[in-house]
């Protein structure tokens, strides 16, 4: 445990949800400021890049209700209580994509919005991935496409994939997908 | 602009402030369910990579009270209203680490949190960056370090950049900075 240079004197709920919470901190900074701090208080997400036995690369076209905007992603979805991120990645492959995979590795985590909220993305490769029938739900309006490797991590590089955590899980993995690249 | 496949019925503010609003819809989706989507409203950010004369990428560590950490990024910060992208990014080199740069180039954006937020992030390369005397907030609690372009690349492909849209902004910066690699 780090010890903070700021001091949190109350923290009061603003908003509470099954996804993320809304809180707010009476907090001190280190010159002896007092202010408050409203932060985004969030379980953490999984995102699962997911390549196929044959050697492809499975994105989703998803439209996002927020930005209004169809997305470039790799399978993710928000942290439980009781799943572990390993679980969350199978049951997001599995519900997304209907994906079942050989291996699943833990390659990496990140911060999404440290400036406002506490989210941890962990990141997974999935391999040997089979792809099934999936089970979405009714916010999740998405069609999936196979890609060849080396055109999905393109794709990453040329800011083609616009939800930043897919784009950074993929370039994340891109030393593991390089032997993979046929 | 994209044609919603979601009906947005109505819109509430549940809490707003000068960074960002958390706000309620109901809305339909396709299949016809009604339910409730909650967002984060956010008027988007900049990343900025700073590149100074002599070849090195400045890195601000940072203490984020969100997440109880310690992180590396590079220069960044929210929109606001009137503002350019591209005069905050110039602001924000000013701001934390005394920074003008002789070019700034947008490199590209992304969405950092499309299943619960609007923020974009906007991410431009600085080059030629002279340092000097920053202007920071009693938030803004940080060191910043100078490093070859070879081994900040090596710590964002390596994970070692915790906040994720710094990392993402460095790597999409890639190619621009390779040429520049002494």
């Amino acid at each position: 445990m780090i010890q903070s240079p700021y001091q949190t004197i109350s923290s009061r709920a603003i908003w509470q949800s099954q996804w993320y919470n809304l809180r707010q901190d009476e907090i001190r900074t280190p010159d002896g400021t007092h202010g408050t701090y409203t932060l985004v208080e969030h379980p953490g997400a999984v995102w699962v890049v997911p390549v196929t036995a044959d050697g492809k690369i499975v994105l989703e076209w998803q439209y996002r209700y927020t930005v209004q905007d169809w997305c470039w992603e790799v399978p993710a979805g928000g942290l439980q209580p009781g799943i572990t991120p390993e679980e969350m990645a199978r049951r997001e492959l599995s519900e997304e994509i209907g994906g079942t995979a050989a291996q699943l590795e833990h390659i990496g985590w990140f911060y999404t919005m440290n400036g406002i909220g506490t989210e941890v993305a962990h990141i997974f490769l999935a391999t040997g991935v089979e792809l099934g029938e999936w089970r979405r739900e009714p916010t999740e309006i998405m069609e999936t496409r196979q890609f060849p490797i080396a055109e999905a991590l393109r794709m990453a590089h040329a800011g083609e994939i616009t939800d930043g955590p897919s784009a950074l899980a993929l370039l994340l993995c891109e030393p593991y997908l390089q032997p993979l690249v046929g």
